[in-house]
């Protein structure tokens, strides 16, 4: 109400300044005019609370895509509690997943694909949802990357997601409310236990033929490989890090503050309830986010040569809105994302991307939370324990610890990773997770001859980080070369 | 009214949802309170309109810095209309500038410098004003950079800025109300040309000795010797660029689009009035806009060593608030700006940036657009003429020229530069303007003997784009014996 209010009111001051006297024209607005539309449709809807919101903006056609998605994964429900790295806990926790090809009779040709920041267990079409998957050229019969005549492939939605897994969206036993910001922080290797436990419960999986994963899932993959060494026989590790770097918490601490600063965030507590049945989802901020999120995924060559510096129309004076062709491709991926993913799990696995370290240091912090938080939990005092609110006062301006200590600690950490068969793929153009960073892995693992590196050039591919989810040859090719070597 | 009773319900839901029962205990968000906190203080404060607004989170000892900057300028002011080159005209404007040294006789010593973005003309301190300026280590008596001794410096504010210089926070004579985004769009040309009349009317300099200027203001230095090559004697660029690279607009569209979502930026009309005092600048957008931009100025090696991936507190639970040391970083450099500069300025110079174009066809658009606002002007039809409203349908998906003819038409348009002694200073460490972009301004320009082309690598320099402001050895030095020989 108080919104619509508002955007009268702006309509009118439009009309009124365009119509008064000045010396220039007044500059017109549409890309703000088409998100208070949207802010306006949405407020007329009703909407189920988690990422089966569909695109106002999309056709009927193509609308429900991720609902169509969720009707094809099954679930795995585990009511044992998983205790957590930063000592939270999860008294139950279910996870979506799909399968593609036959697990074999001694259970030896499983492969477990790690997804990405933003994408469900829907890797590949099937007969239970026959929609492409994110990562539909690369799984299949006969592919040569994923052949799925020879593996048994199976994906997840990770937990802390919106596509089936438990996440923020989804309630809490406690009052069965969302648990909205009151979940608790996951680590990767939060992620890569719950999985672990789905293979060895639901499928009696004692070992996996093999871990593959990119971008996120590269750090899964090599987590799985960190706390299971003995569970897995090969890892793949495309477009990762051993730690996170700077430039890339930096990348994406911006995206979660324009998206908290979305008043409809509301501190997380977006989702509608019968008492609020109005709560929109915090569209523009998270539009924003995949907007700059977008910035770190293609290249800069890349869109010299799709785009230049050429605009919609040169003739016209230019304008605040998107303008330049650039400006329309991130204005449109921005959009398109904007109602297809829950902002909390966005916002909570952006922060487990941050804080991905196979640092020994880590491991051990790691682990003595969550002995406490096993303690507490069987006490029953675990929900007394409130997050610190020190962090916000900065005391500490540098690090204490010198480069070379960090990477003493992250070469320790990656101990139970010698010796295993592990392919690293890095890619030139990527700017996110850059070729130094899969450099640094190979190093870090001693230069084991066990590790294969592969490292794609410009005239390989100009995509940058997402080069994983397009280059079937070179990424895909390079997979398949290491799985059957 | 609307804020204060937003902020309150925040603060009882979060008491709610605190007390409520929970597994995990709800998140903290000390950042969103802070900017809470900030809103309510500027709702209650009397203000000023623009750049010289004071922070309201420093301590009152060095509140009104740029008040101190302003009070410390001189003011050419040009009554003669300025036809711009995306068709709009400034009937009057103003420059505010700043000069240190004594120009000679035949006033053959000046040397002008341009600003980067969001710089005043307060390049070093002086008796008007004795704070330090921003480019205080390169200038001064004897001085290996600027020698005051030598040259007659000037540094204006620029068309388009808030420190002085007529922009969009200034009054619009046609109502004498701020022009808003009722400002036209200017172009780095445009902005020249208003220096190129004060240097010549304010102090009858025929020729200048050097246009010397870095990021934004080289690419000022290069308009300068495109515009008017018989009027300058030496050219130095450092870290800008012959044309915006789509990678550059993609950030700073982010920034823009980040701001411009900040309701109260209100299309650019937040300016207090009679009518409506209580209007506040949008500082989070500002805050937030500031916080991607850092992200580009400096670079992740710098960041490695300064703050690696330390957390404030490693032991406490992560939180979606500023929590890592680079987070703690990004945020203080947002907040720091959010008050200090126009976010008016800031959208239209932004813009400014991406529009920078030395080509051949861009010029020619230009002289025709500013023949014919001349002629509508005239005839009293300008403000009868509205910018188009079509730039946001978007038909043109790729660009429609290729990159080869975008180069020639570069080159043609640099043909004035040829023959001229031009310094090109090129930074390794900067994702901003990379060093192959100051390559390409050289080999742009022929590989002209007159050409000089330095560039720095990782260990004379980590510091990124913002190097320039920065290292006096290797940028001023490398200026300073240009100039000289």
């Amino acid at each position: 109400m108080v919104m619509v209010n508002r955007s009268m009111l702006v309509n009118l001051r439009r009309l009124i300044s365009n119509n008064a006297k000045s010396t220039n024209p007044a500059m017109q607005f549409p890309c703000l005019d088409k998100l208070e539309e949207i802010t306006a449709q949405l407020k007329q809807k009703n909407r189920p609370g988690s990422c089966s919101i569909s695109d106002p903006t999309s056709s009927p056609s193509n609308e429900p895509v991720y609902g169509k998605v969720q009707s094809g994964f099954k679930l795995f429900e585990s009511n044992e509690p998983l205790f957590l790295d930063y000592g939270g806990v999860l008294p139950q926790f279910r996870i979506a997943f799909e399968t593609w090809g036959k697990l074999n009779k001694n259970k030896s040709n499983a492969v477990l694909v790690h997804t990405g920041l933003s994408a469900s267990s829907h890797a590949r079409s099937s007969i239970d949802n026959p929609q492409h998957g994110w990562w539909e050229k690369f799984i299949g019969p006969g592919n040569p990357a994923l052949d799925t005549d020879k593996y048994f492939v199976i994906c997840t939605n990770v937990l802390g997601g919106c596509y089936g897994s438990t996440g923020p969206s989804s309630q809490d036993p406690a009052d069965e409310l969302p648990y909205a910001t009151r979940f608790p922080m996951l680590s990767i290797q939060d992620i890569v236990r719950a999985q672990e436990r789905l293979i060895r419960t639901q499928f009696g999986i004692q070992k996996l033929y093999a871990s593959v994963g990119s971008s996120m899932g590269g750090m899964q993959s090599l987590a799985f490989g960190q706390l299971f060494p003995d569970s897995v026989e090969k890892i793949v590790s495309v477009s990762a890090c051993a730690r996170s770097h700077p430039s890339s918490i930096a990348m994406r601490h911006a995206q979660r503050q324009v998206l908290m600063a979305d008043t409809n965030w509301s501190r997380g507590f977006y989702y509608p309830s019968s008492s609020e049945p109005n709560k929109i989802p915090p569209h523009i901020g998270m539009k924003l986010a995949r907007e700059i999120a977008t910035v770190t995924y293609r290249s800069g060559p890349e869109w010299e040569s799709r785009f230049g510096t050429e605009r919609l129309n040169e003739e016209t004076s230019p304008v605040l809105c998107p303008d330049f062709l650039i400006e329309t491709y991130l204005d449109h991926q921005g959009e398109k994302f904007s109602l297809e993913y829950d902002a909390n799990s966005f916002l909570y696995l952006s922060k487990t991307m941050d804080l991905f370290d196979l640092s020994r240091s880590h491991a051990n912090r790691s682990h003595r939370r969550r002995i406490k938080a096993a303690e507490e939990y069987e006490k029953g005092s675990f929900s007394e324990k409130r997050l610190s609110d020190l962090p916000y006062k900065a005391a500490k301006k540098r690090r204490t610890t010198t480069v070379e200590e960090a990477r003493e600690d992250l070469r320790i950490g990656m101990e139970p990773l010698r010796n295993k068969e592990i392919l690293v793929v890095g890619v030139r153009s990527d700017g996110l997770f850059p070729y130094w960073q899969q450099r640094e892995i190979v190093e870090l693992l001693g230069g084991d001859s066990k590790v294969t590196h592969v490292e794609l050039d410009e005239t390989q591919s100009l995509y940058g980080h997402d080069t994983f989810l397009l280059d079937v040859d070179h990424v895909g090719g390079s997979i398949g070369k290491f799985l059957t070597q």
